[in-house]
């Protein structure tokens, strides 16, 4: 396991990343890697850092209960409630949590349905996927207003072998046993929510119906 | 409130953010940061600059008739009206007006109901709304020839609880009481002009209509 | 009016600029900035030069015969010919030729019609139409095979107040009395292109037919 | 022909161009450039990596039975059939597969008829047809799950004048004497994919069909 430093620095490399690609608009989403398990300890950006401009700082060692050990004038994200659920229930070693355009229209276009399908599709080998006619359901959660219900929630509807959860109208929960573990499924769920919202959009003015 | 040279560094940051993206093509756009309140007098980005590139003498100060302060070959823009009026309404700090495809779509999209409404989104929050269900109207007004005209209609149309107004086929202003806010707002206002136009597209394709 | 070395510096500029966008793919489109005058002579990129990658020996100096003046194994385009009528049409001092997908797609959508024509839009400001209501409309030709004979083509459909002709399927040349001008255009251009399909695409969606 | 070194070294600057594109998502994808022809050596991105991080040893020589050529503890992709199947129909210089949103959409719409047609657009220039009204078919083959199958069908649906094949829902292997052939023909593909996907989008909103 990676000393605070180490995870620290993870954070701030994956926070270079994200932000690069525009998944973390307005200070929006949030990123935390694992430092210990038994009690659980993880490194996690502040509320409100802009993460294009990630300091140090800005990144702080929480535990289950979301006291942040050490100094600072920082207070924790809201949403760390997901992150502890999520490592409660799966152990993994970082979870990435950001807002894209194409995983929020998944997330409302598929909401009644409470997941989206993806079937017959190469990238889902790299959700860990590698049977042939591989069906991978990613599940979407309702965006509760009570935040430990929506770690309740999100924890609830993970499924060990789909290391992703959509909240809707909000983003993307996705986890991994290492940062880039993590990364590898954030990269291949936003591919996938692209594919899925324009080949439904071609096959509905084709009048083919949505995928 | 920060100094001339703080406001022009900090108007420099904002150019460089926002050509970044794309959202300053052809020279359009302004950026202003204040400087001081009674009298008015603001930092702001001259007629014509290339944001992209741009120089410390491309950032002018400015009092509420628009007359340089200090030497120079540069001229305002013609629609610092618009950045006049908002700061005398609301004495806020900073003020970014930008040309982007999708603030324009949904401007024109909704300029008969004189306004877009967002609703159970999680980015309202990014505009200072955190209560559960809340609903965010941004305005939109004419794009008036007439500057004047335009900044009086930006600042009557621009409602405390809303930091961001929309200008028929032309842009958006967004504003806060720092430079981060007013970036902040933005990001979160495109991110979410971008959202309202692909919902719309695929509702429409559904048969379900427009959000 | 510049020097060679001069004009050299600018073509690699543009190159940068427009390639950075994703505007010259696989090698496409070409870039220009004039020299003299009477003769006529001007840089411009070479055939098959990746802009990504350009070099001062990728720029070559021409005259209106589209000799290379100097030494050097590199080829110009046959393009030039396009080039070589809006200098003696205009007397422009430079001239853009790119390829992008939204150009693409107006110039085909259009074709029938001959010009795509761009009704109350801020932007067309920067196609020099400050008057309110302004109407621009853009030309679009055929995609010649025949290079003197689209050079031809565009020079006669090019008018005086809008600085750019679209070419069906192939992509637009942007013009303008410096660099920067050019670039001010094409960008404008480029925006006001991207703006009409999707404007189109949500219109046709809703039943009201394209702009 | 390169060494391996020289063919290293264009593997990683091919990561880089592609990676920067977004066109590697999720660790996926794969580069190579051949070494010698009899017997067949080409050096090629082993599997797993990011090719956003490239470094020396992610790059390896592989024989034509896909054994690893010196020490080192990775091991070449499993899709590494395809590279060798090609390379021996076609004694090309490079093979690049990426996966984009735009070359799995046509994959996929296009799929039955097991080709997409490009037709009277320039861009096929880019492809090696310079005739006037040229007509470029790029085959798509099913995605089959055993690797040594789908690079039978991959070489089996590839034609001499096109330098491209599509493979279902999961992306295109582009090809040329030189990496810098083979990038511009990737580029060519990548264009025409976005394009015929956006075309039949506002086309179909027309009640005209696909094209």
């Amino acid at each position: 396991m990676p000393t605070f430093h180490e995870a620290q620095t993870s954070v701030i490399e994956l926070a270079h990343f994200a932000a690069s690609r525009g998944w973390l608009p307005a200070t929006s989403g949030n990123l935390s890697v694992r430092v210990t398990d038994h009690p659980l300890q993880f490194a996690i950006t502040r509320s409100g850092a802009d993460k294009s401009r990630l300091r140090p700082e800005d990144v702080l060692l929480l535990d289950a209960d979301m006291r942040v050990q050490g100094d600072g004038p920082y207070k924790p994200s809201a949403e760390t409630t997901v992150h502890v659920a999520l490592y409660q229930k799966f152990g993994c070693g970082s979870i990435l949590h950001v807002h894209t355009v194409y995983n929020n229209l998944v997330s409302e276009l598929y909401a009644d349905q409470g997941f989206v399908e993806i079937r017959a599709h190469e990238l889902v080998k790299a959700l860990g996927h590698w049977e042939e006619d591989a069906v991978v359901r990613i599940p979407i959660v309702p965006n509760w207003a009570d935040l430990p219900r929506l770690g309740s929630a999100v924890a609830e509807a993970a499924r060990v072998d789909v290391p992703a959860v959509l909240v809707r109208a909000h983003g993307v929960y996705a986890w991994g046993d290492t940062p880039d573990d993590a990364r590898r499924h954030l990269e291949a769920v936003e591919f996938l929510c692209e594919y899925v919202y324009k080949l439904d959009l071609v096959r509905l003015a084709r009048g083919l119906g949505a995928v």
